[in-house]
């Protein structure tokens, strides 16, 4: 896939070169990366890259003997939040982990990766975009933004989106509470994902199955920066902050057994 | 924005026509929406446009005094999911509204409506879907799909995201588990929430404050349908399947009650 014409202005083009090889651990991804890149037409300002975590988890070593799953989950596990049981399979455990995300496994992931392992997210997903923002900058001199993907469930939906888990170079949330609407009237609540909406947005180029780890889209240069910005950590809601950190039934169980012990409340 | 030149084979164009004007409760807003895409150069086969369920509301007279704001909440409330006292403000109200959708406020919208109204959501966002579509194929005389968005929080993230609340003729989830990935083993346990990942791009063009609630997406003719399809109702996960139906706080406080009382536990 060559870099599609620039649609109109305002408008967004997304697209996933393909040629990426299977990345193996120690090899230099920036440059593979860049590799794909330059062949589909290169970058221009503003342009953001979208690359999976999958494919930078490969790059930097973090592949694991898939016999050793369960401890793994448990290892990459900061705090249980919910679990369910399932018939002739491991629990479905959701958990916060190192990187502070919520997810099903902790992240861990046995699909797309080499047989008899299983892969751990990048140790800091922010740093690792910073890395890969750094290098194609120097080898396209352009202003861009680098993200890293994944794919996440969600509560009260059904089926997953990708999300961005690193950014660098993007203004991650569009916080619009100063602006006023077409009426005049403050947009009080207003903070949108921006990161999270590029991530979705690539997924629907790149696909599960098709071997396309990365994709561009070009026309968002508005929330491009000079510095490297927060990073995807600041899409992380802070436990303490969420309406959701414990599941329904582990909120239930732990309310029920400190009511039946006659501890006062928590929380 | 006039229609982008299309872009290469897989690749996705994204943008917002400008023009829609101000909707009013009663305008044919099928004829209106088609006005600005006829003068952004149409339709072609495969195309999503992605509406704003504000201006579906709008057009379905869904617009009650601000006044009753609070009261509307009410009214719309089915289940309440999580609540938090806000300093000086009404308290944040998670709830599941009618429409199976679990939203603060019930979805009552109070930004960019006309000054001392709110808006409701649509009765049946799938169902304005299916008129929208079919008033758009007649008029242009190709296969398309028509998604409503609306903007949503969600748990553990910052930031808000759009989402599709109601759709026809999309392929609204992809559900990869019968396919392998590229090494041959079972992609177990994706299903991607397609129309949720076409919100979020529109989102990306359509900006809150532009005044443009009208986006096209070009490029995923392989999800749109020949019929309307289970529409965006199909994204709802069902409470009881939802390991997050209730916030933490809510049934925290309800185990303690039944473990206090002394009452056998519930779920």
């Amino acid at each position: 896939m060559t870099a599609p014409t620039p649609p109109a202005p305002d408008g967004l083009a997304v697209w996933a070169p393909a040629g990426l090889p299977e990345i193996r651990p120690g090899d230099d991804l920036a440059r593979l990366v860049g590799d794909v890149l330059a062949d589909a037409g290169g970058l221009v300002d503003g342009d953001v890259v979208a690359v999976t975590s999958k494919v930078v988890s490969k790059a930097e070593g973090r592949v694991l003997a898939a016999a050793d799953r369960e401890e793994a989950i448990a290892d990459q596990t900061v705090r249980v939040v919910a679990t369910r049981e399932r018939p002739g399979q491991p629990p479905l455990r959701i958990v916060e982990n190192p990187q502070g995300l919520v997810m099903a496994a902790a992240g861990v992931d046995a699909s797309n990766t080499p047989d008899g392992t299983v892969l751990l997210l990048p140790v800091d997903p922010d740093a690792s975009a910073r890395t890969l923002r750094a290098a194609l900058a120097a080898r396209f001199g352009v202003r861009l933004a680098v993200v890293l993907t994944d794919t996440a469930g969600r509560a009260w939906r059904e089926g997953l989106v990708d999300i961005a888990i690193g950014a660098a170079g993007l203004q991650v949330l569009d916080d619009l509470r100063g602006s006023v609407d077409a009426h005049g009237r403050p947009l009080t609540v207003t903070v949108t994902a921006v990161a999270d909406e590029v991530a979705a947005a690539t997924e629907l180029v790149r696909g599960k199955s098709a071997g396309r780890p990365v994709a561009v889209v070009r026309g968002l240069g508005r929330y491009v920066t000079h510095d490297d910005g927060p990073g995807a950590r600041a899409l992380v809601r802070p436990a303490e902050a969420d309406l959701f950190r414990e599941g329904t039934d582990l909120a239930y169980a732990r309310g029920y057994a400190d009511g039946a012990a006659g501890r006062p409340p928590r929380d």
